[in-house]
């Protein structure tokens, strides 16, 4: 029982890699169960085994990515706070431009997008907003309105992520400074500093 | 042919208006298509022959929500700047309070959300961003960044709504404050006002 757990790791693993080149440059439509099967060299009745259906196969992959994406963006605690910030954000701007089309698709499309991995995009903002608590404000609590004021700025860093892949009219750079400034600008740790450049 | 399509709006129009009171109180899987039915006292058949699947009449509702959502925040172009931008920020929170069920069900749920209602949703926060474009700058063309900073703002109301209505710690005047100082702060209008409150 041990070894074939041990066995179907590596298999299942390479086959969400498959899917994650796949569902990165196409949309969710356009790929079909075939392609999967025939790009992993497996048979279909093997990847069905794995992944029941496409959408199995697609809820997978988006938990992977997800954990990929917390993984990236974990905050490094030798930095200075904003330094911290920033360097979080630019590995979160980098991850998401290259994945740009799935991240679009996630955020915007709706396309495959249901229930569970509703509840994956989710656990990712809470992740991210537990982060930020815990970088304001160690274990106090923050009043109610601080809380909600984190979820609007995780939504205002979602939306200027979609905006910059749909245009890419500014850097990277500039991408990460708006988003630090409005973040420095909803939570008046800086009040000088320039909002948007 | 006048009078056919004359008879046909008005129980088009209800069955719609029994479906909002319906999608609002209780989740898409939940609602039935015999139920819709019974409520709006038309057999299956009929209501088939408006929406051929139920996915068609939610789109349907969606559409004419966004319709109604848009038509209830539209700015008044009588009030000062500031003024008209917090007049329509409370009619949206008082629209998204009454309708919390489907908001957050679209917002966050992913269930019955597909590339026809995220098209739709779109299509709202471009209609937003439109508003704010012309209240900000009237005609003149906003730098990259300046729009990029719209499309988040948007993305932040959405988020501190949700946040909002599930957790429901603040009033809507402070959430409505809430909006207008990120606002404020991230497009630099008036530096001093405080922006957490």
């Amino acid at each position: 029982m041990m070894m074939m757990v041990r066995q179907r790791v590596p298999r299942r693993q390479r086959l969400i890699e498959v899917g994650m080149d796949l569902f990165c440059n196409r949309s969710y439509e356009e790929v079909s169960i075939d392609e999967i099967a025939e790009i992993a060299e497996i048979s279909k009745g093997l990847l069905y085994y794995y992944f029941p259906t496409k959408h199995d196969f697609y809820v997978a992959i988006v938990r992977y990515a997800a954990e990929q994406l917390l993984q990236e963006t974990l905050p490094d605690e030798q930095l200075e706070p904003m330094e911290r910030l920033r360097t979080s954000l630019n590995a979160y701007f980098t991850y998401v431009d290259r994945h740009a089309k799935a991240y679009l698709a996630l955020l915007r499309g709706g396309v495959g997008v249901d229930a569970q991995v509703a509840s994956i995009m989710d656990t990712v903002r809470q992740t991210y907003i537990q982060r930020i608590l815990h970088n304001l404000a160690g274990n106090t609590p923050l009043a109610p309105a601080q809380l909600i004021a984190i979820n609007g700025w995780v939504g205002f860093v979602e939306a200027i992520s979609v905006s910059w892949l749909e245009r890419r009219e500014i850097s990277q750079e500039e991408l990460c400074e708006l988003a630090v400034a409005a973040f420095l600008a909803v939570f008046r740790l800086q009040n000088k500093r320039p909002v948007v450049h």
